[in-house]
């Protein structure tokens, strides 16, 4: 897998363009936890994810979280080169959720690519509708969605994203995914324990009955 | 006014492409309350508005509404061409909020200018950036603010907009703006009217103390 791959508008750039890009672009190995990208000031670039996983979120005032998205293996990170586009007037911050591979493509040699190629500009808007997909997703799920629904349609992604029924994860973490408060999601959790769905120890959330879980979800 | 001065790389368009444009747009007259966009299988075109107001907004199940933004004079609606982007998932509905004069610029024609025209790709990008920024801010506001704050702004700003403090203006619509319902509306502007900062009567809420919905609002 090479970052050319990544574009497939590569086969219609001039051959000075591929190698601008060529040239520019960094590997990079990041450890778990890294903050890669934090908010509109922050240029870091295009971020091509080798393997690994990142997370998009936003931040209030008061210092509380919700996942935007996630990106693994083969997406593009766009947000973290926000600083392309005057019109973004928002604060996304990108944190590698596990060790990650990733290619970095600086911004301004980005943005000298999409001003001269149509191919490159019109997949670069394909990528941000699918990200305004993905928080439009979100929107209808925090404006309809109870939140009862919303945990166990997260319990029930990480379980897949992990692949085990095994969580580690803290009630702290879940309440910054979904945007809530650890009260909140620890009270949730225990009722779900009630109900027989989930089993919790010390940083651990084990799914034991996942058809429930999805029957609330849906 | 013409619908060429939408477009700010009109001048680095080709005499081609600027014809293929100026043969295909039309111009349209639409009474308040007119359905102009639902969803995405609808592919109305792009939307120039030259005089009225537009709204974009989304649907629950349950037929809830949620108000994304409003486009007025000079504003370009992107989402109404949004069969241009296969990655847009998510479906807008776009409603005329009065007496709208627009011209139509048909998605396909649209789309050829895209495909040959970074300039016209770059724009079109901003334009969905911009978008995406105001339903980046609403989700912050749903998120993290609290209903009385955002009834009063949305009070505040449907005044600015109208340019009078006496709001023609159902409970039921304030509700389908914030996504909230109406019982709820009606007794957050109860309290407001006991508070002393609005005054309400029969499909009228007029703004009595704007300093102390500022503050709330702040």
């Amino acid at each position: 897998m090479t970052f050319q791959t990544y574009f497939p508008f590569w086969e219609k750039l001039e051959p000075g363009q591929q190698s601008r890009l060529a040239e520019a672009v960094m590997f990079r190995t990041v450890p778990k936890g890294t903050l890669l990208h934090s908010g509109s000031k922050d240029c870091t670039g295009l971020l091509l994810v080798k393997s690994g996983q990142l997370r998009a979120y936003i931040l209030s005032d008061e210092g509380r979280e919700i996942t935007l998205y996630r990106l693994f293996e083969r997406d593009i990170c766009l947000f973290s080169a926000s600083c392309l586009m005057r019109s973004i007037q928002f604060e996304v911050m990108i944190q590698a959720e596990k060790d990650t591979e990733l290619w970095v493509v600086p911004a301004d040699v980005y943005q000298g690519i999409l001003e001269e190629s149509a191919p490159a500009a019109n997949y670069t808007n394909e990528l941000m509708a699918s990200r305004f997909s993905e928080v439009m997703w979100l929107m209808e799920q925090v404006m309809w969605k109870s939140l009862d629904k919303r945990v166990a349609a997260f319990l029930l992604e990480e379980s897949a994203i992990e692949g085990t029924s095994q969580l580690k994860i803290t009630h702290e973490a879940i309440a910054n995914h979904l945007g809530s408060h650890r009260e909140v999601i620890t009270r949730m959790l225990r009722y779900f324990q009630d109900e027989g769905m989930v089993k919790l120890s010390r940083g651990m959330v084990s799914l034991l009955d996942t058809d429930k879980l999805e029957k609330l979800r849906d």
